[in-house]
């Protein structure tokens, strides 16, 4: 196919570009936009494959206000070990989220909830099971992407909001699909980012490597690390290294590492020098360490594989359900959703008889692209999403 | 570039192939191919980076007979895991191997012997430390890609072979560009298959984190699992799983195992069901862990992350040397060396003045479709060998 002929590509954004910049220089106006975390307690959920939970809460954070009708949010959905602090200083969105930004907060209001069964303040298996007193860790159930998102419809429903653009990438790209095709009734614009609607046999791979690394370290304990004092680090570096493997693209390895030695110190001195790149590996597989549960990681990297769009009924029967406008965004360079697929989505949608517009975003940084291109994201979804949230009523 | 226009097409050998599959159909003529396995006693070896090893054995396997020239001699360079039983029945190159094959015995004499470093009858570290008379363990030194060679060269010469064609995929394809380049005045044919210079920054991280798997199971014991009478089960499967996955392309993973489920039970089953990609890593983790010794692939990745052609002097310097003509075969799908690096080395030895020819193998199996494609694997160099191998005398 020619994406350049079937699917329309975005308007330019010059404008916002430049709003972007003028933003970006006043130091001040990204102060006002911290926000802090807010805990909702929702009460049950029935769970996509069976039992449920009796106490969920979700943390998360918003930037901007909602207005009266309740219509003009914009839903961030973040990926595997994100959380809700993606726009403010230092958010992992920042230069996506604020005033005169691709999700503009003079405009919209931008929520971002942790998912359920993450570690940073939504309900998830380092949380307390009532019944014992102690952590879930193992005996906390199988969530899917499915479940997630009918939490956040509890939470966004709870805060009075009527109509959401959902904004995603990698597995927030799974969410976003999920709104648009579970929750179409409140949604009117989804932009699946770096995702299409299943992970693929490669992917599920890497997945079950980094489980397994953690399920085989001594202080895995079956999952119950917390009760016994120790965590598996060791199993969990290795499962994030293995990640990190598929965030980058071969393109993105090799202008940044090549086969460049390390100054860092080495981990066994007598088996000869450290390559840059496992330098890099081993920082970001210990600093994961530091920062997110085991046991999380191995429940949400499952909920990753099970993702199917078209599970119960068919692709055709979910992706025909649709009624928002789509924007996706491929990465030329991701190996771990590859562009070619994401436009075979594309031309699902439009075979459906979908609005749906494709944008590549030319980028060597591979799968993580959408974390580090912000002027070709800002092209590729600003004016998407400013032409789809309501102005304030 | 166009490998088309600048790399010529090596020629056709449909005549070999009708004659590869009669041979194939006589089963009485594979079980004349039984090779056993010798061992070769070498003594003191100097290493590249530093130190010696005092008595080195290599243990080898051949077909076919030395003419009295020892100028008709195929050296078949094996893989990582690979081992000397190449051809003959269940040899992992069979079908390549063989009166009429493409690595005709009924012409050449076919050597393979266990690399230097590895756990199949040749000096690595599981062998007797004579020192300690424990295993080498961790105190065996670290061994490069030119460090079996040498050794090779020894064991060939004390054979009486006065010439080789080198032949051999993935880290093999790195031992026959150190044949070529390092031991020019030897060799009078080079093939390196699915194989580059050097490993990308993207194969040193797959590597590592096997290494690492490996290092952080509690039996590993500093690599001195031997003697206490233990095995790092755990992680030598993780860092296979890993490496698995390098050897198999996207494609051939979703053509084989897709998203579908598995039959074989599940390892938690309160889990969720289990993908077929995930039964398949796990058997072939578990089955390495009953033929491969852990510390050899330690060394044996390390020796594969540091090979570099180029070393000590540049790339044009080394490739300079080479006399040989060259067979460089790529394959489509490959992940771990793609195709257009191939293709590169190709395009860099053409301009260096040297014959040099690229096949490129249409497969969608990876890497390893140089053990599983054996139509277009005997187009590709069965008749570059033949014309190569000297007739006996």
């Amino acid at each position: 196919m020619s994406e350049e002929r079937k699917i329309p590509k975005p308007r330019e954004s010059s404008a916002s570009r430049s709003r972007l910049r003028v933003v970006r220089d006043h130091e001040d106006e990204s102060a006002s936009l911290v926000s802090p975390q807010h805990e909702v307690h929702l009460g049950h959920l029935d769970l996509e494959l069976g039992g449920s939970l009796q106490n969920v809460t979700l943390a998360y954070r918003s930037w901007g206000q909602l207005n009266e009708r309740g219509d003009n949010a914009v839903i961030v959905l973040h990926a595997l070990t994100g959380d809700s602090a993606a726009g403010g200083p230092g958010g992992w969105w920042e230069p996506l989220i604020g005033p005169g930004r691709p999700l503009d907060t003079d405009h919209a209001f931008v929520i971002c909830s942790n998912i359920l069964g993450g570690c940073q303040g939504s309900t998830g298996p380092a949380s307390q099971d009532q019944l014992t007193g102690r952590q879930f860790g193992m005996r906390f159930p199988l969530v899917t992407i499915g479940d997630m998102v009918n939490a956040q419809r509890l939470l966004v429903e709870r805060l009075g909001i009527t109509r959401v653009v959902a904004v995603g990438g990698s597995i927030g790209g799974f969410q976003a699909l999920e709104w648009a095709t579970r929750h179409a009734d409140m949604v009117s614009g989804v932009v699946p980012v770096a995702a299409t609607g299943a992970l693929d046999a490669q992917g599920i791979a890497i997945n079950e490597i980094g489980r397994r690394a953690i399920m085989a370290d001594p202080d895995w304990r079956g999952g119950a690390y917390a009760a016994e004092g120790v965590f598996p680090a060791s199993g969990m570096a290795i499962a994030r290294m293995a990640g990190m493997v598929t965030y980058h693209s071969k393109e993105s390895m090799d202008l940044r590492f090549g086969r460049n030695l390390a100054t860092r110190p080495v981990l066994y001195p007598s088996f000869g020098p450290t390559f840059d790149v496992e330098g890099y590996l081993h920082y970001h597989g210990d600093s994961l360490v530091k920062r997110f549960d085991a046991n999380s990681y191995l429940y949400l990297t499952r909920a990753m594989d099970l993702y199917d769009v078209a599970r119960t009924g068919g692709e055709d029967l979910w992706l025909g359900k649709i009624d928002a406008p789509v924007q996706l965004v491929g990465i030329r360079s991701d190996w771990l959703f590859p562009p070619e697929a994401i436009r075979a989505l594309g031309e699902r949608l439009l075979a459906l008889g979908k609005n749906v517009t494709y944008t590549e975003l030319d980028s060597p940084h591979g799968h993580d692209a959408f974390l580090k291109e912000w002027d070709q994201m800002t092209d590729a979804i600003g004016g998407f999403v400013s032409d789809r949230v309501a102005r304030p009523s």
